[in-house]
């Protein structure tokens, strides 16, 4: 992430060609995001023109079969259909075998087959395995991924990119890190949460750390709370049997809410590569208050949307919730006292990311003193609104002078970056492409450290058993399309506040 | 300015009917700027229906005839021309009187014919006198309207707009400070600069103390330091014999510049009233450091455009200064050790007007972390720039993450905001639609002071001096259309900084 870093980055990859093997390559998260970011990187060259693509799965394809079975699902997606001839030139970087993880034979296959992309088993080359894999695949592919050595660095460096869910409470989380430990050393494990690959999630740390006039109001005494909204607008849909399991605390809260949360208020590191960034972020998340799930309980909402227990795979009853807003305080002297209001549902209104801060009002308005000679603090806040999606930018709130009226007539503007705008559009990378490229050059930055799996699951599980347990206020119904349950309005209105909108 | 005192100068004209004078109602001023945005305030209903215009020179007309004549004048600017039924119905409001000001007598039927107007000497009427005079006529108008009683407030409130120049040095500003007193209360005397009319100067106001995110930083801990720059692209024109004697201290830095500082540098009044918003800015040139004449002008430039000694009323030879760049600093606790950079000329390659404020840079990069592990600190600072004109506005320059690069490659852009993408481009008024309306109304908010004038004299007059002196820096040339001479660079220079382009 740092010069030096990249250098190292830059050395690893130096040693031989890599290759990457998609273990689940014919699935949907292969098909919708990792081929096309693949072909994305290459055709702009942001990937070794050596990087071979090893997708294994199940479906009996020849090379070619697969080649042309993938063109197939990502002509679909963007705008790839008219670079034919691009899709060639990629396509003879992507081979193909079949079989099954649960067999550790066929895995044996797989890492003979790597050994021959690589020149023969003495021949030099990294690998990157992306488990693109079920959740209950995870243990088989690992135990024979641990017996076969495939974490064996003589010939190249061996990394592992892991997709969420990672576990599904603290206990689970750590089991499948003590697993992935008997296989690799915690720097070659890339635990990927994509919200991390957002342009917008990389600049926060610029804005904040790059620039010397926000940081000094950016904390308890200048802002007054920070709102954290993931809102998607569509309902669980073929997802429901997971969905159903997980719940939104799991499924969005426990990862990227958090995610979010930690990169607002993190101390600034010393340098930025990846130990000294995570350090930090795993700082916030242990001073992230506990006070046990029946108070936690108390300062959240959770909300199911009207037409959810008719979804498919939905267990009758279900008081799974769809929607979920939670007050957070993170106890250090820089935000004592300010709450972080996070939310986040499914079929909403409207698919919308993004962080607020709220400012502190002017501590005087001399622009409204009324007859008493106080001042009447009738001057709204200022906010800071960083947008992840859509239209990621920056709208600072603030206000102006009204024309063509007195002086003491305002309004509210902004101050705006649209990135869109000032950057070619086409150049702004999808999540994944960001991400897989940081994953072959070895930069850790945006992935997820074990411990800060962890120290999450210690903070929403209390929460999440509160829920089961019945300890806690009622699930709430809100209506598809709506903004949640208006539950979630009067946790702020209680503490005199509002949604920022 | 603050409620209390709009309802007091509501007060005011509830009391009768009144009637705008203006003495030189002919002129240049009246044709280009008063009559238009009298004409532009009717339209609008800002001023009252029974507001009456009367305009006093030495042409011959009758009322009608007068009325025609501006019409002809008027309907060349913006785009009054298709606005002729609301100009007739504007005009009615317009008399004219002829006679002249240096003859008592004639003085005399000017106020007898403001009396008819109110309805007889012993009907009330409000009085607004505006001198849209040459100077020279200053002192012989004044001794005739104190001869007269035009001050005299039995019937009505009676009150005098002044244009600039006020006075050519501390002396003279003093001398005529004293002539308006012998007439005029400092209460009834409304100074006008047109630059306090900008839209964008109001909001300096608002934007310092109406946003709670803007203050904390506004200070020696994080400014590094403030440029203001008022260029203007054309030459002297018409004006070489008025210019030749006054050059661009007079024209331009003792008041509209020294202005600007004053706003950008004032501590926040407790209510923003006429007296205490003008007590802040009278502060600020009190603290503004006086070193000498000839210290002034080692941190001073001096320019003249190659061809001004060509225009017509230049004097052969003449040393008057068209451009001027000076340092100065503000001696107290918010601004100590923070140069305020100040640079106006004539013949420059754009017409600009705009307020820079450089903030230090971050105190360390962790983005760019060199071998040594220390930070390099090649990170840009950040730029608040406030636009008078053209495109009124407000630019925060920062730092942002590249697209599709490691994050330790960043750009700077901007956030943004545009008064006339945010409002209806029309809705901004006019410099002098501004005054007009708060001098009807009492507001003396962005008129001028007494002790203002004559503390920025007492700033500039020993640099005027140095100057002429000649016991300073000599004067440079510099090519029309350029940004003036080179030396404006090698000021800041050698203080490790350059002009924010």
């Amino acid at each position: 992430m740092a010069a030096r870093d990249l250098e190292q980055g830059v050395n690893d990859m130096s040693d031989g060609a890599t290759t990457l093997a998609i273990i689940g390559g014919t699935g949907d998260l292969a098909q919708r995001k990792l081929v096309p970011a693949l072909f994305e990187l290459a055709y702009r060259k942001r990937i070794p023109d050596d990087l071979r693509i090893l997708a294994y799965a199940r479906s009996d394809f020849t090379d070619e079969q697969y080649r042309n079975f993938m063109w197939g699902k990502v002509s679909e997606f963007r705008e790839f259909a008219t670079h034919v001839d691009d899709w060639r030139e990629f396509a003879r970087r992507m081979h193909y075998i079949h079989g099954d993880l649960t067999d550790r034979a066929s895995m044996g296959e797989l890492k003979e087959h790597m050994h021959r992309l690589d020149g023969g088993a003495d021949a030099s080359g990294n690998w990157l395995f992306y488990l693109s894999i079920a959740p209950w695949f995870f243990e088989p592919a690992l135990r024979n991924m641990s017996a076969l050595g495939f974490a064996d660095e003589r010939r190249g460096w061996r990394r592992v990119v892991i997709e969420k869910p990672f576990g599904h409470d603290l206990a689970s989380a750590v089991a499948l890190d003590n697993l992935v430990a008997e296989v690799f050393r915690e720097n070659q494990v890339f635990r990927i949460d994509h919200y991390l690959g957002k342009h917008m999630v990389q600049n926060l740390l610029v804005f904040r750390f790059a620039n010397a006039i926000f940081e000094p109001i950016w904390n308890r005494n200048y802002i007054d709370n920070v709102q954290i909204t993931v809102a998607e607008s569509i309902p669980v849909g073929e997802r429901g049997a997971y969905y159903d399991e997980a719940g939104v605390i799991r499924d969005m809260v426990q990862n990227h809410l958090l995610q979010l949360l930690t990169l607002v208020a993190m101390e600034p590191p010393n340098i930025a590569d990846p130990e000294s960034l995570r350090n930090k972020k795993v700082e916030v998340l242990q001073a992230i208050r506990r006070p046990g799930g029946a108070e936690m309980a108390r300062n959240a909402v959770r909300g199911q949307y009207e037409g959810y227990l008719a979804e498919v795979g939905v267990r009758e009853g279900s008081i799974t919730p769809t929607y979920a807003a939670l007050k957070l305080h993170v106890d250090n002297w820089r935000w004592r006292d300010v709450p972080f209001y996070l939310r986040t549902g499914k079929a909403l209104a409207n698919k919308v990311s993004e962080i607020v801060i709220e400012f502190q009002r002017p501590p005087h308005s001399m622009f409204s003193v009324d007859a008493d000679g106080d001042s009447d603090g009738d001057v709204p806040s200022n906010v800071l609104r960083l947008r992840l999606q859509p239209d990621e930018g920056i709208h600072l709130g603030f206000q102006v002078k009204s024309p063509d009226t007195n002086i003491a007539s305002m309004e509210f503007t902004d101050l705006e970056f649209h990135y869109k705008s000032a950057f070619n559009d086409h150049s702004i990378p999808e999540d994944y492409e960001r991400l897989l490229q940081d994953a072959l050059a070895g930069d850790a930055s945006l992935f997820i450290r074990n411990d800060h799996i962890e120290e999450a699951w210690k903070i929403v599980d209390p929460l999440i058993e509160a829920w089961a347990s019945g300890n806690a206020p009622p699930l709430q119904r809100y209506a598809t399309g709506s903004w949640g349950p208006v539950a979630a309005d009067a946790l702020l209105a209680r503490d005199g506040r509002a949604w920022v909108g």
